[in-house]
């Protein structure tokens, strides 16, 4: 305990030193109180005041909650207008960009992703040419349980891959293929016969259209352009989103090249107004994964009077959680739509 | 993508490698399907096979389950007149240790602990002297919610102590003086006129008795010798409670010699039965604190046949919802007691 | 300590289970010696049995030693003509592949991975755009030493950005913008007058000649096609190089994309020989960054054989040290190249 | 990279925004040039410059060399007549507190420790009973170089104990126990019949004296009451040593109670002069070993005009190499005891 018996005024008076007034609003901390059974919905609410990443947590879903009450919100006619005039749809009120990595899509995140996407609820979506192989590759095969601590040598010896506790068999890859190398040969000839010009995007949608699967995230992106980015190109798009959004907001699962184009493009427009980071990754050896939100604010990609929050925590554990505080909870403004809508 | 089109023949054949059987009950990654609307228990169900720590969090949840089960059994006649014989109170089927370190007793994750002791649900508990100390500070005066990022400079000049994202007003540790001081010196008048020998449980139950406080930790463990133990000394009592137990569980929160000592206590029964670990330490730097629990098992203190899990995560986080998914859904099993039961 | 006095007999022997041998060859602990005074070799050699990471940092010199003694070892006539006949520039004995995100060069390592092409010791070098970016822009302007804590809207205010504990000032960005957009046009007009077609390593070539300065690492890249790699496309090339190499290695510090693309390309010769990566991130959120090199051998991507080395730190500290221990001990069979070699 | 071509005024704005100045004496990132070969003491040196965990390690440098200087610097008159009158030894210009976990010891980082002990280059030694078990028992038998990933079974069938990356044989603790045991007896006689009243750090005096072995921390130890502290009880001895100190350094590797109960005691004098934390523990879960030295601001326990250093890395990696360019730099000055002095 803080204070032995006998100590000299100094140290007695460093112990006890008085307290001036608290940042204001200061919540009390009190967890959730389960002598009224597990109500879930009351006890995840009760993270805004339980501390540490729990906090963190609720703070996420109060910032999801403002990406969306912004998305809703009705254009102006003007708006409407300069958006025909450019020839663009017309914004939402609020453009919201997901990025995941591809683990997440091998992981049953996917599921969560996919519901995204169907419901229109995110415009841009940012992973790794990784992220769309294994969504396809799910379509043809099964990803299975596994453990971390599998030998290396037995399951290659097995010809079976493992990607954290997860364990792919590689004929799932040999069926990918398969299915893949006709479709190639037939986009080559379109390209020589009709001029036809692939972009990851236009390759993403046309491979959504192929699989035919509504389980699949790429099936939901088909023919709107530009909801699937593969990190790797169509910079100009992502950058274009970003700069003529009326609002944007950042979610953002995982580090890499996903975080950092996702950010980037909101350089372009001074800075995302809304800004949800999800990973597991540390800022002290300087990497982008690791960087907190306030970094980005010096860099002009979170706008300077913005509450960004990050939760450290891996996704799988937490997006779920938060979809279901956020966008599942608005699921009426949010109507089913169809690959060809 | 995996790969490019014209390679090798020995590429080809490394790239695709035909798979063996996989471990045997496999199951398949999938996550949870919100198209039915979000059912919290539907999905954390769902985390069984969604991967990563959200399978890590289902292991979890299985592997308490097991304890419970294995608590509630029945003794057999003969159990309970040996431990009759020893002047012992007859075990539970399975002697629970719960340990947790000072920071998850300041955070809201003490009223989840304060649940598990009123209804008798967890048998030890193991913190340390900063956990019986937080716990009956925030009897006398609130923790509030802060920031990760406030300066301590300007803190310390207002008297407002951080633990994490908390803030604790020092004036609170100086109540906290007041309120100890006489009770410290009536406890040394009773060990000079009364003979009594205080050990930390008994000073703890002491404590308990003197806050008169439901929302207390130290309020529950009043009277039930041994069931709050400061891990400074009792030793003894904590080992002879892993000894004579029919089988043990033991779920650690956070790491130090909270984990050491619950984990060596079970070394003396050659290991512990059931076992969770939640915490956010790593192995790589020798720390017992990140060591996984198969280290456990080369020392005995796990049983080489047990099925133990750890969750990489904030105990903030995902304690609250591992009792949600645990202990409350049999609090038929376990009615509420009262301090002096 | 371990065991106190009086326990039953099975508590004392789950307690005092003697020993059977250990795994053959094992070393016994010892750190290094100071009282012959700071021998710095003879330090970093005793992290052999020092344990945790510095065990791991002298596994990783090991790994290395190999990898350069592998590199040393003179072609076959055979080998010389079978890549006479495929046009392509006889490999050395061990193709050695150095990745590093971009925040490594905006660090001072830069200057170490400078020196390892300078003097040709690494074969193929894999890094981001910013990677490039970060290195052409140091030749116009410095980046400083700053710290974690600096508050984002500060530096926004002041137009300077921050990278961990570095600062880059924004105008350091404008200037590069000068720099470069001369020269593409050029290179533009070069594609359509001259025909040619720009791959990112040839862009990198032509922009380490541009910036002609021998403190770049794309100045030493420039006329070694394939030395510098952009990952995002070349991604025949760097297969191809793996495919062809009599022996492969593999240095990743960091993760990301860079990590996969080095590790997917040795998948193609079914496993590189010798590995080592230095990172922060972990496993457990079944992230690509944080695999643990046995999770590579699962996928092929390490030989079964082989022992790959994780150093699990922060580069800037670990990496100068390792090639002072490596390369730079071997400094006389790399005599430095000039660009145009 | 940063920009594409055309982009709206305000997206230009943002991403070219004018630097202002940069903090006061700002240096430039520079890392170690190999050109001149590898200067280990040089290389380190040029950490300053590095960034990242580099420059930590730097600073953490200099602030011991802060501490060190404070030591040597002579005391008044006033002051040995102060500490004459109060009985107790003057105390040096700089009190060091120096605090390690029971890991540190199993590993070559005992030979460090016992380095700084021997020199009395430090003044208050803390850990926990298992740092002295371990510095005991491998006075008796070997600790081996392992490996992370052997399997907790398979050591257990062969009574090996694994500690991270290090394998402790199950015999080594008998043997302790045979040592220990005899003097455990020999000790209650002397309580007994002689009135001696042992406590942690007298017991660990004793166990010195008996140990008779120059390798061990606890040898160096005997007859320099309250040099090595375990940290559960000792603490007014510990709070004393604070108090009346000049100035104290802090120099706490690993976190837990061992960080604790340093932090605490300097709470006594309104906080540490100088403070170096070695960990790889982080803040996001508010606990105490992963808090920043700014927490420990907050509460008093380092002054607010104090430049603390937190390394994030593996001490085993760190800290021979801190030593290397600090204490052992001034060898002349710290002449080796005897352990009788």
């Amino acid at each position: 305990m803080a204070a032995p018996a006998p100590v000299p005024a100094g140290a007695l008076r460093a112990v006890l030193k008085p307290s001036g007034p608290l940042p204001t609003e200061s919540l009390p901390v009190r967890g959730y109180d389960f002598s009224g059974g597990p109500d879930h919905a009351a006890l995840l609410r009760s993270f805004r005041t339980t501390g540490f990443q729990a906090t963190s947590f609720a703070q996420a879903v109060a910032e999801i909650q403002r990406m969306i009450a912004a998305k809703l919100e009705p254009l102006s006619e003007e708006e409407r207008a300069r958006a025909a005039l450019g020839g663009r749809r017309p914004p939402s009120g609020c453009t919201i960009f997901l990025g995941f990595t591809s683990n997440l899509v091998s992981s049953g995140v996917r599921e969560t992703i996919r519901y995204l996407l169907q419901h229109n609820m995110v415009d841009v979506v940012v992973t790794t040419a990784g992220g769309v192989e294994e969504d396809l590759i799910k379509c043809l095969a099964p990803t299975y349980i596994g453990d971390f601590s599998l030998r290396g040598q037995d399951l290659r010896r097995s010809g079976i891959n493992r990607i954290g506790n997860l364990l792919v068999p590689n004929d799932n890859y040999c069926k990918f293929e398969d299915w893949l190398m006709p479709i190639l040969e037939q986009m080559v000839d379109e390209q020589e016969t009709q001029g036809v010009r692939w972009t990851p995007s236009k390759m993403i949608a046309r491979l959504g259209k192929e699989i035919d699967n509504p389980e699949s995230i790429c099936y939901w992106a088909q023919k709107r352009p530009g909801l699937v980015l593969d990190i790797v190109e169509d910079l100009r798009l992502i950058n274009t989103q970003a700069i003529f959004a009326r609002k944007t907001g950042m979610i953002i699962l995982g580090g890499g090249l996903v975080k950092h184009h996702i950010a980037n493009a909101n350089l372009m427009r001074n800075g995302a107004d809304f800004s949800v980071y999800v990973n597991t990754a540390q800022e002290f050896d300087g990497s982008d994964s690791g960087a907190r939100p306030d970094e980005a604010v010096s860099w002009g990609k979170i706008r300077m009077d913005a509450t960004p929050v990050k939760v450290y925590a891996d996704a799988s554990l937490v997006f779920p959680l938060l979809v279901a505080e956020t966008f599942a909870q608005r699921a009426d403004a949010f109507p089913s739509g169809t690959p060809g809508d």
